[in-house]
Parts: structure tokens; sequence; C-alpha cells
């Protein structure tokens, strides 16, 4: 793989699954876990799943929240099953495997997967700038946790097997021009801000806020902004703010 | 699928593993197992690991040697590690799925998987058209039973998906989902309404206007906002101006 890519496991259950991904992950070539508030880890039955990879959950990362295991990436994609409520770019593993093979490896991709459960909450996926999901059987959906990475690493793999064979031929990501693009810490920021602008004119009701910010949210991350985008905004933001001060 | 696939598991030793791929192949919409000499059958850690595809197992055909489970298939593809010492025409999944997807629903295929520790004998290989590899890392390249099994099924049924449905998969544009994208008069009425906006707030100086307006545009025109989205990005300008004309 040129791409820098992190799973992200969020709030598993059983430690055994965090094993099985890792083997999953060391089959496929891939190397960077990381762990948001895992129930049980470490764990026996989690070496044992791992079968020989093991030294994935040694340099595991592991965090409290999704936002500190993502805050530095450019890339954002939750798996999620279909039908939320408020739409968002979605794509298959074979879309997703073609918008990330051609990202250069300084940018940081994160593909972040949910609870056995209950996968990701819609706060967690509104994080995201698409949601990947596998077109698995409608009525027979839910696949293991290490077979959802399985197949999302093998495709991953398998693009960037058959786009090693043709570099010349890369399709553009992101912005084509020379400014670095936001991290995700970046847009949390610009989105606290944005938030608060929104309440301070009366246009957002924070006892009723219905889709405003994930509405907001799926706009702007559509877009991947550059950093000086970002600073436009809130630059615009903060003037707003000036505005209503004076009265 | 409409074409007519058997997953064939030859002298599997644990039985969880009988369960993961029952799961596997349910998840993407097959339902034929076929067991040879399985080494624990039936087996609770079968059902355990199958969650809610036990139906699979219930119905899963169980023979003494290979050359029976395959006796009645048109087509027979044995999984294979690479640099077996007779070279036979060797497929990735992808490969094997644009082969096995134009066949008719009459024609019987068999895809055939090993061992845990030591996969396919080579007499059981030559009882083969095709091999298939799954390329995974040359250094670690033993999956999971279960999860090699969900590779191979993943492809098949992508690949049905895309030729079934050929249309529904066209490379989206545009958002995909059911409100419509605004118009080019929709989204200059938006950016005569932001300028308008942005001159009253004091960010955007007439007289020296820079490259405010074009960096917005490109920002906004990158995500092909939505009518919807035009209108919530108006409602907030609205809401500034009404701001500040009551200071």
């Amino acid at each position: 793989m040129s791409v820098n890519v992190r799973i992200v496991l969020v709030n598993t259950t059983h430690p055994g699954n965090i094993g099985g991904v890792a083997r999953a992950m060391k089959n496929m070539k891939f190397e960077s876990l990381y762990l948001v508030a895992p129930k049980k880890f470490p764990h026996a039955n989690a070496d044992a799943r791992a079968a020989g990879a093991t030294d994935l959950l040694e340099s595991a990362v592991v965090h409290d929240t999704l936002e500190e295991a993502i805050a530095d990436c450019h890339l954002v994609v939750g798996t999620s099953a279909r039908g939320r409520h408020i739409p968002w770019p979605v794509v298959d593993p074979r879309e997703l495997a073609s918008i990330v093979s051609p990202i250069d490896e300084e940018k940081k991709i994160a593909v972040v997967f949910g609870r056995e459960d209950r996968g990701l909450t819609n706060e967690e996926l509104h994080l995201c700038h698409y949601h990947v999901h596998i077109p698995s059987n409608e009525s027979f959906s839910s696949l293991n946790l290490a077979a959802a990475v399985q197949v999302i690493t093998y495709e991953l793999r398998m693009s960037s097997l058959y786009s090693d064979q043709n570099e010349e031929h890369k399709p553009q990501w992101g912005t084509n021009w020379d400014i670095d693009m936001a991290s995700s810490a970046d847009l949390e920021r610009l989105f606290d801000h944005m938030e608060q602008t929104l309440v301070d004119i009366d246009f957002l009701d924070p006892e009723n806020p219905r889709q405003l910010m994930p509405r907001l949210r799926r706009l702007y991350l559509r877009s991947f902004p550059d950093k000086v985008e970002v600073s436009v905004l809130r630059g615009i933001l903060t003037a707003t703010q000036k505005q209503l001060k004076k009265s």
C-alpha cells in the first residue's frame, strides 16, 4: 500500500474479534490498528485469534473517543448499514478503494468499524466524509467484525496491487493544489465554531437542533476543505460574532 | 446470484470455522455448503459461530471424499497458496468472479477450500479446473478459513450485483440521495446573497475583494449542493442579515 490507512474499532465487545481483525489486517499488509474504548483489551482471546499477528495488537493505539483516534486524519470513512435517516455519501468497498488508492502517503486515512451489535452511532457517522456499505444479503446482513475488516482491506489491497501496475493513470483526489487539506481536528474546530455562531444569530435552537449540523457537516465534508478555506470560513464566523457584539 | 455455486470444505479441523464459513456464505447470499470428512460435525462451536446461519449447517451435505462432493459439478476451483510444483491456471478472486459470473444456472460450480493448516493436497488440487489465490501478504499469507470464504463469496456477489444491476451501479455523480441537485441559477442566487451578506458584516471589502468569492465558490461547487442545502445556507445568510438590522 502506498497509502496510509488505519483501522479504527469502536467499543468492541469481544476481544477475540480484535485478534481476528489484527490477523485480517496483517494478511492484507495493513499494520495500523486503533482501538476506541475496547471492552476488554489486552486479552488472551485477542492473542489467540490473531494467530501470529500479535505484533499489531502490541502496537495498537488505544483512545477514549473516536474524535481523538481520527484527529490527525484527512479522510474518515465509517462502516454503515443502509438507511440512516440523513443520507450521506455511501460507497461500496470497491468504490472506497478507488477513492483511497490514489491518495498520497502523507495523507492519513481512517476506516472506522462500530460495535458488533449496533455499529456506529449517528454522531460517530457524522464525523465521516463517506460511509462504506458492504452489499450483503438484505435478510442476513451483519458480517462478523473481522470478516468486514477482511473485505475492506482485501479491496484496498487489490486496488493497490492493480494500480501499482498503473501508476501513471492515477485519478486526482482531494484538492489538486498546493494548500494542505484540513485535518479532522481542524474540521471539528470549524464545526464547533459554526454551531456556536448559528446559536448566536438565533438560527439554531439548542433545544431543537433538528438535523441542521449533520446537514452542514455533510455539505462541507463532501468538499474536503483545505486549510485556507477553513480559515476563511472561520474568519466569516468571527466577523459575524463581532457584529453581534456591536449591537 | 444467477449461478449455482457450492462451497466445499475439505477435512476441516475446527468446527467453529465451519460455523464461520456458514455465516460468511449467508451474508453474501450463498446457501450450498458441502463438507468432506469434517473432523467434528455437527458441533456446538459450529452453531455458535454461525450466528443465525444454522440453516446452512442443517442443510450441509457431508461426503467422505472430495471426488464425491464435486462429482456433479461443471467447474471446480480450488483455493491454493502460490508455488505448487506443477503450474496450473491460477486466478485471483476477481478473475474467478469474472469467469463464474456469466455461467448459466444449470451449470454447477464448486469452490473448494482445504485444511486450516495444510490447504489442499496436490491430488485434490489436480481435480480442479482453476486454482484461486487470494493475493495476501507474502510474509503472512494464511487467512482464516471463514475469512477466505468471505473474500471469495464477496467477489462473486459483487460481480453478480454489478452485472445484474448495471444501471444502479453506474458511477455516482453529484449526490446519491433523493433531493434534487441545485441548479446553476439556484447557486448563483446563493452566491449573490452570500457576497452581499459578507459585505454587510464587513468581511468583504467591495473595493478590495481579493479572491474571497472565487475561493468560496470553489469550495461550495465542489460538493454539488442539493436544493435543501442551498436553502439552509440562504436561511443562515438571512438570519445573519436580520441580526444586523436589529443593531
